[in-house]
């Protein structure tokens, strides 16, 4: 799968959490770092060309007024061409994902009714549930980022791990890609190979749990 | 009461509409046309002078995915800085209104639930709400502009008046200032001053048909 990162910041050099993003998907060989406010103006085509090549679209961005900063706007505006996204007969971007990485410097619990902010991250993105319905998109929830300044080292790594999952796996969110993905990283290497054969198995146990937790409901209801 | 009117437009001279409601404030002696993309780069003082010297601001944009242009995204990142708009005893345009004028070029209904949009206007404004809570801004409901080069000359005329009155009345959408909107401007014509007393003498009754509807209520929850 070949993922393209849509970042939207003007300041992206002084940006502790984009260069701490930037860096963890470095090593990723199917991601493609692109940082919108270095690209204006805008070559259409080369933009075009981007996005069909992509399978997985990100928008990345810090919340500026609770939005993405301008350079966005600008690029759906420049780029998002009704002709090339969508026709009478359907969105033409179908097939794709389209997910957020969105920062901000509030906690996370400013964002919900009766909290500092008082409305949620999706529903500050409610514009781009529209878009992604129009252009035939499939949402993936949002990986939000509060206050990276003051997360410890542990929780920079955990980020590092979401932030890859996020960008490389089908269905982000599904604990059974979650494992793979470790198991993919862990094998063949002689000191982690032992925790990888582990964690397969366990894998496989919460399966097979699973299973015969299905077949005991199912014949509950009969 | 001074009206900044922000408007947010990349090709303005082209759009029929932002130039018919331009023409339809040019009479509001109160009103400030002010035009974003043509202000760039943002002198940033002079436009927090020109916020500082308002006491209803508009934001006046077509909708280009659901959302506002780049230019007012630009101008909320460069002008509305901390400092200017909130401290820690609150928002610092307490006093002020926030409006909003959005056109697009669907038909209204598209934008609700089953529409061919399938969210509100109201659900795009979303972080405009957060912005308007924080800043201690009052919000005022949106006056939506649907397909301007489809309506008839009649219609052209009913939104010059809903325009003029969102602009200018402290409660746009109540019946009894739009009523006085209409008598201020239908005295002092000898043609005119007939059908303005009508109206006043209209007003009247109707407010006092509301006072008795109100005792009569009162009386039977006695």
């Amino acid at each position: 799968m070949e993922t393209l990162v849509v970042v939207s910041h003007p300041e992206i050099e002084k940006s502790d959490t984009q260069q701490f993003l930037k860096a963890s998907a470095a090593s990723l060989s199917q991601v493609v770092w692109h940082h919108l406010d270095s690209r204006l103006p805008f070559d259409v085509t080369a933009e075009q060309q981007a996005i069909t090549s992509a399978d997985r679209l990100i928008f990345q961005f810090p919340l500026y007024w609770y939005m993405a900063p301008a350079s966005l706007h600008q690029w759906l505006t420049d780029v998002w061409l009704k002709q090339f996204v969508y026709d009478a007969r359907g969105g033409l971007l179908h097939g794709k994902s389209l997910g957020f990485v969105v920062t901000f410097s509030q906690s996370a619990t400013a964002y919900q009714l009766g909290g500092s902010v008082g409305f949620s991250i999706s529903q500050f993105l409610t514009p781009y549930a529209a878009l992604a319905a129009k252009t035939g998109l499939t949402l993936l929830p949002p990986l939000t980022i509060a206050q990276f300044a003051n997360q410890t080292d542990l929780e920079h790594q955990q980020l590092l791990v979401r932030y890859q999952q996020y960008l490389t796996l089908d269905h982000p969110d599904r604990p059974d890609e979650q494992a793979q993905w470790f198991i993919d990283r862990l094998s063949g290497n002689a000191d982690t190979q032992l925790l990888a054969d582990q964690l397969a198995a366990q894998t496989d146990d919460i399966d097979r749990l699973r299973l015969t937790l299905h077949e005991l409901k199912a014949g509950e209801s009969e």
